[in-house]
């Protein structure tokens, strides 16, 4: 049998990353290549606790199957907490929940793009979403990040010459791979060019409460007074990725076209998930329970910090952690990134060539992704050291 | 903001039937239109005392991310029992862990279908799959069913006069909503007619262990020689919905592709309820447990025939139900079919119309799906006394 794969599928590849996790599978190796959270950081047992608890009272309610939109109490809390906490919502505005951020990519992609409509999105940016954009056949534009987001004239540039833009993806806070967060100067510039250009706006947000240090910048969903923007949240960094619960707060429209089609994906999400989600919202100090993350998350940032200062040869760089899971460390001019990130597997250190995130893998990227949640105090010791060792010598 | 959809959703319609819900919903309505299976069938004690294991010994195992493709345990065990049990699987296909049987059928469709391809599918046949086909903007060609499976006449037609033709989509087991189930003679045929043709299957087996009567029939992927059939199998009705595990058997090269899908769509299921799943195989005795939902069914599939005897006037007739969850009732000609579910539905009982399951819901049609796994002993009694006494009023 020859298999004829569909147009959108046939060019498509696994992501880069999760081939890397081949050789982070090692146990010798000591992987700074992951986007996992830190196993310290999940409530196991208030999961534990909760689920129990559910499975003796109402065990129907967790197990037959439940509607698409998501469970009513968990869509009706977060509707409360996101209005009152970051002034996310309105009555334009409905919440979807998902299984994981990444099928609001898909749901939204899927409801939006044509085959060969253009979709912009910060250069780098995450590799995931910008898979599921590629799977939808249309084209990506990347427009470069700078220290505070997005290049705005690049950015204006982008919507005024390509045709048929329907989406700009943007993750403002903590930028996978980047670790940057857009200044609120751009958040406000970007949506009122999404608005001049009539153009949707998805802003990822799976880091943002994972701030470590500095002033929270307001979502730009809370400027959303024209509905253009769908807000994309999760619980996989806050709770516990294992249980696949996000969600998406969607104009309404939008919402109701990403129902239908998540009605033909997955009928709803794991619904005995999305109740321990809200249980725990609901019993427990969850305020308490995001400051417990940062403090866990900070002291591994601050330590990484000061790994990097300690073993980066002078003629590297690399972007001031203020919040999230990463940061990217930039190789001087005429160091070859690409056989420094070879060498490093040969050394049993595994990072993430920044290439991987660009719109055309094929550009020259000089920088690299490393990560700081997953691995232990030891391993970033360890890591990080190799690195800097291998860089003295590359750089010579 | 004047919101432009995608060719592929724009005449996307929510699910029929998840609209009926809403009158289903009313606690007053007796619902016969569900798919649920009986909230007496799931281990939830079992569920229970596993899960409470697992986030005690393992918690991070649940709660961390996963590989896209399956908890490999529980691969591996699929591929051991569907070998031993229905000669399932060869060293050509590989097993992919999916949330739902739905997304099987969303994730082939984008491997595989492009715009304005063909879908072969039964005529009636699950809502739910048909409308994730239209999804992607497909063409669907529906086959009559007949009592022992598809018409193969209408079928070789159908491969020999359509173009594009990617997929055969069948419920060769209680299909949904008939409750037929294909004859061996007709699966040999329809795989010979595949390959003959050069297009894949998709087999659907939600149903397969629910057999109250009669002997097992081989599935159609035993027959698979060839590497052109998807088998798509489900843990919804055996262990409970609400954990959305189910998993594909798929042909390697089509199995990569899904799993690329996958990655950009959920990034991989509730890692937690895979582990459910496979620790309730391995710790109690899974044919036991399928053996006692048998019984379960059987009973309730007995009371409804011996119901739909006792009160169905002589000019309407229902499908032998010999296993699954469901069976057609059909109306003498003469009698307009949405009508009399509309009159149902006044008087307090919800069925589901048949024209939903065409592919073109505007055919002629004059039968309706009721469902027996869901509604009490009490609640059908009431329910299919009314459907008698109201057919009887409009045959007169």
């Amino acid at each position: 049998m020859e298999y004829i794969f569909s147009d959108r599928v046939s060019n498509l590849k696994p992501s880069a990353i999760r081939e890397i996790f081949k050789y982070a599978a090692d146990p010798e190796v000591i992987s700074l290549s992951a986007g996992n959270p830190s196993p310290d950081a999940f409530p196991a047992k208030e999961i534990a606790e909760i689920s129990a608890d559910i499975l003796k009272k109402n065990p129907i309610a967790a197990l037959q199957y439940s509607v698409t939109e998501g469970y009513t109490p968990l869509r009706n809390r977060l509707k409360t907490y996101l209005k009152s906490k970051y002034n996310i919502g309105s009555e334009n505005d409905s919440i979807l929940i998902t299984s994981g951020a990444q099928q609001i990519m898909d749901l939204a992609s899927k409801s939006l793009i044509n085959e060969h409509d253009v979709v912009i999105c910060e250069a780098p940016s995450f590799i995931g979403s910008l898979n599921t954009f590629r799977s939808y056949n249309c084209r990506l534009r990347g427009v470069p990040v700078e220290s505070d987001g997005m290049n705005m004239d690049e950015l204006e540039n982008a919507l005024k010459t390509e045709e048929n833009v329907k989406l700009i993806y943007t993750i403002p806070n903590f930028q996978n791979p980047s670790g940057v967060t857009m200044s609120f100067e751009k958040r406000k510039k970007l949506y009122e060019l999404a608005k001049k250009y009539g153009v949707l706006i998805i802003e990822d947000n799976p880091y943002g409460d994972l701030r470590y240090t500095g002033e929270d910048i307001p979502a730009i969903k809370s400027l959303d007074t024209d509905n253009i923007v769908i807000y994309a949240g999760s619980f996989s960094k806050t709770i516990a990725p294992g249980l696949r619960v996000a969600f998406a707060v969607a104009p309404n429209p939008v919402f109701q076209k990403m129902v239908v089609c998540k009605q033909g994906q997955d009928v709803h999400t794991n619904i005995w998930s999305q109740i321990v989600v809200d249980e725990f919202m609901a019993r427990y100090d969850y305020e308490e329970h995001l400051e417990r993350l940062r403090r866990i998350y900070s002291k591994k940032a601050d330590y990484m910090s000061y790994l990097l200062d300690a073993h980066l040869p002078p003629q590297m760089s690399y972007n001031k952690i203020e919040g999230g899971l990463f940061t990217v460390c930039t190789l001087p001019d005429g160091i070859d990134m690409q056989e420094f990130c070879r060498e490093l597997v040969k050394r049993k250190v595994c990072v993430v060539p920044g290439n991987t995130f660009l719109t055309d893998e094929n550009e020259p990227c000089n920088n690299f992704r490393i990560n700081f949640s997953t691995p232990t105090d030891e391993q970033l010791k360890k890591g990080i050291k190799v690195i800097g060792e291998l860089a003295k010598e590359m750089i010579k």
